[in-house]
């Protein structure tokens, strides 16, 4: 019998959604047994919700399409929302399938009831399934909204009744939307801006691809404009081979000094530069108050940053980038404790090519994307777009499923990890070959910043106690173990080379905690 | 200087909130201080939100007064919601501390910023403030929201500005609002039914008090009629010292079967039963068509179910209760692998007098509470009201901490406890008397019995993976050492009831892995 649910799923994998990220409950049976009988599309278990919205989020940055999630009514949604919130801010294709009670339950009010639209709003696209027969065109109408352009989350409520009851013929139907063009004006324009002297170029979305940043890099030679990357780019092609352009900074008195003397900022593919958070007595924005301001590629509209980039470049009349890569960086173990620095020279050393690093890794990272990504061989680096911490596990979780020919790099703070640490379990289960780097600091380090930058010199003890992740400390090879993982811990440079190059002898997952000093 | 932040904690200091349950980051900064420079009030960090609200959950339960949770914008409440879902459905009182971005900031759609109220209002009542000014006075505004009665979860969304900037005085006002008064018709119209012979009571809030449960006694030894406690109690008193009545049961065919000969059904405390999930072909309403309902003591009204059913026997002249204490139930052990009976008998012999148990053991919890909590020691239960798994450990942090003399055992079903296993950390941090057992049965079983209900009688594989947590085997012992705590792991009824001796012989908090055939 086809039911609803049958549907749904059939016609999601007809329209190239190969994967589920799962946490099912009671009332998303049905689905389950559509997932189980169709083959074609994988199914992976995830311990927490968070786990599976990350991995989706992971999976879809990679490929390009839509994974879907399937979790449990309002408090599964819920406990998958922080992943959507970066998902929605990297505009991921993501498509979520959220059970509910059947449609005649709902009045009851009975304990798992609670307003699920609510929640899928603050992230993105919702449908609200009332009847069997919408399910085909409900699952396509959900993975066309997902993959936009520009992408973005879409979340179907699937009443239980809606998924047992008879449900119509799947769709066959696979969109695959493309980016749009930008305006032909919008580069002459830009050309026009940049001629003027002091401007300067913000990358985000695929001005972040290899096309986009050798297009900016002719643009930059033929203008003597600056170039910055968004600081928490979704995606962005990084190593040796490519123009290695600084990230506009985190704090936003260190953004607005980079971008002082710029008249006029042209943005490719990423929005208006803001600051992360506001301070007392600090500007929200971070482009100088009399700078013009031009939109090159939108991404908000879908439009395709790397083309126009290439477009203001032959409007510019801008030869090709000059230069080889740049120079392998030579390691040599000093010995010492781990600091940010030194972790960052040995990971660079040892990153294999085509690798994906997911940069969670906090202060760390911020490190690592300034000085050593750039030195490293080409790689593919996935960033924390929303500031919603814990989406670094899952995330290489699902970038290491999407691309099986790739070693994915999981750059992780400890605090951070420790949101979603379940993520392990499901590497280990999916021998995802996923190498864990844990930055432990051992300390939430940007909120001891935070507190130095808001004039509290000397914490008490409660405040303290806020920040420090010691009393006790966190062994994550326990962790690690406890999951299934294999792991070790270092603390100099020597030994995280050595664990780094054991760790990626072999295939599957494990981990490596990194002690700083 | 006084800070919007100080007048909002040193208000809720004065109003009883005497606990912060806290992870907090940029936005959250000057409460930090705030909770660091105002003695009075304990300030525990949790590692996830989850843990947080979980905890303030545990806290109000166990002292009636509210704890305060203190989370990162709309991400980090995300983390929190499944668990505040839980405080609501418990009518517990919580008041929520959610950090926004500064006032003027939020116009830019800074990454982190979303629709944080559309959360809040999912669970509760909420206020936005947009004034330092009002500080003190949303203060105390939300914790008599908190309060009630009935008791919710109240949140208030504080924009970083109206923290950092100069605030008001702070008030000094405790409020401490009692529960109300049936009135008087409701008693005498629940003696005239339950006279009428075929009646039934469904015992919840605080009908499952002592003086509750011993007052149903009395009535039901009047009138023969039929008790029932709701089937996951927000707190109900068990043990050999007060009448064992049944739970409604949690599978509606079951609970249809035990109602079918009820033709009046009195609400003490409890809303109308109705099904926990929906089935094709079974109704929500669990009492039969014809049955009479009628409101005792409603609890959505904050009415006194205690005191309705002593009104109740008063009318009905019950005389009071007779028996003794049920004897001990003696334990052997029989050295077999743990089932859920065998453990069950376990811990009722050794759950120590006035134990705090937080039941969040599933389908072991269910046999619990069926058979073996009634023969232990006199012991405070506490529930999954929601349905929203993860709730047991926070839970059992914050009932610890709100009362230490007492023992607390967190009562744990394995796939739900990894949830928020993060709560460990917290536990051996603030050496919480937490004595965790897991039912590590490795599976979700109530999911493979839904399979089995759902008529897929051989799930394939992908079904089978979605239901199984082996492939790798989660070892809890590894897990609770990397959190700093200590851990055994057993498999028969003689070494359960060894590893209990030894746990609450010591003061702090241990995990026993008691893993199931």
């Amino acid at each position: 019998m086809t039911t609803g649910a049958y549907s749904l799923v059939d016609t999601a994998l007809r329209a190239g959604v190969e994967v589920c990220f799962a946490n099912p409950g009671t009332t998303e049976m049905p689905i389950v047994v559509a997932l189980d009988r169709l083959a074609g599309i994988r199914v992976v278990l995830g311990l927490f919700e968070g786990v599976c919205t990350g991995a989706a989020d992971g999976w879809a940055r990679m490929t390009g399409r839509p994974a879907s999630t399937l979790v449990h009514l309002g408090p599964g949604l819920a406990n998958g929302l922080a992943n959507l919130h970066n998902a929605r801010r990297a505009r991921t294709p993501v498509v979520n399938w959220i059970g509910d009670h059947a449609t005649r339950h709902r009045a009851f009010d009975a304990p798992l009831t609670s307003d699920i639209a609510a929640l899928t709003g603050s992230v993105g696209w919702t449908r609200t399934i009332t009847s069997a027969r919408e399910m085909a065109e409900a699952s396509l109408d959900a993975v066309e909204a997902a993959l936009g352009p520009p992408g973005r989350v879409a979340s179907l409520i699937i009443p239980a009744d809606c998924q047992w009851e008879p449900g119509p013929e799947p769709l066959s139907s696979r969109p695959s939307p493309s980016l749009r063009e930008t305006p032909s004006s919008a580069p002459r324009e830009a050309a026009r801006l940049l001629r003027g002297g002091r401007g300067g170029i913000l990358l985000g979305g695929t001005a972040l691809t290899e096309l986009g940043l050798h297009a900016a890099a002719r643009v930059a030679a033929a203008t003597g404009c600056g170039v910055w990357t968004e600081t928490f780019p979704a995606r962005q092609e990084c190593g040796r081979h490519v123009p290695g352009f600084p990230a506009l900074p985190y704090f936003p008195e260190q953004a607005c000094e980079a971008l002082a003397n710029v008249t006029s900022l042209v943005l490719a593919g990423a929005r208006e530069p803001v600051a992360f958070f506001a301070y007392p007595g600090r500007p929200s924005r971070l482009a100088p108050g009399g700078a013009t301001l031009h939109t090159l590629a939108d991404p908000d509209a879908g439009v395709d940053a790397a083309l126009a980039l290439a477009a203001l470049a032959q409007e510019l009349d801008a030869p090709a980038a000059a230069g080889p890569p740049r120079a392998m960086a030579a390691f040599a173990p000093s010995g010492r404790p781990l600091d940010p620095d030194s972790l960052g020279r040995a990971m660079a050393a040892f990153t294999p090519e085509a690798a994906i690093v997911v940069n969670e890794a906090a202060t760390t990272g911020l490190v690592w994307s300034a000085v050593h990504a750039s030195t490293a061989a080409p790689h593919t680096m996935l960033g924390l777009t929303g500031g919603a911490i814990g989406q670094g596990l899952p995330t290489a979780l699902g970038a290491a499923l999407a691309c099986p020919d790739r070693r994915v790099i999981a750059f992780q703070a400890d605090g951070s990890g420790l949101y979603t640490l379940q993520a392990l379990w499901s590497m280990a289960r999916e021998s995802a070959d996923v190498t864990v780097v844990v930055c432990a600091n051992r300390r939430y380090r940007i909120l001891q910043i935070e507190l130095e930058r808001a004039g509290i010199a000397e914490p008490g003890p409660k405040a303290l106690a806020l920040t420090d992740l010691t009393r006790p400390v966190i062994d994550w090879t326990a962790l690690a173990k406890g999951f299934g993982m294999p792991a070790c811990s270092v603390r100099t440079d020597g030994e995280l080379a050595d664990a780094l190059v054991r760790a990626l002898a072999e295939r599957g997952p494990s981990l490596i905690e990194a002690v700083l000093a």
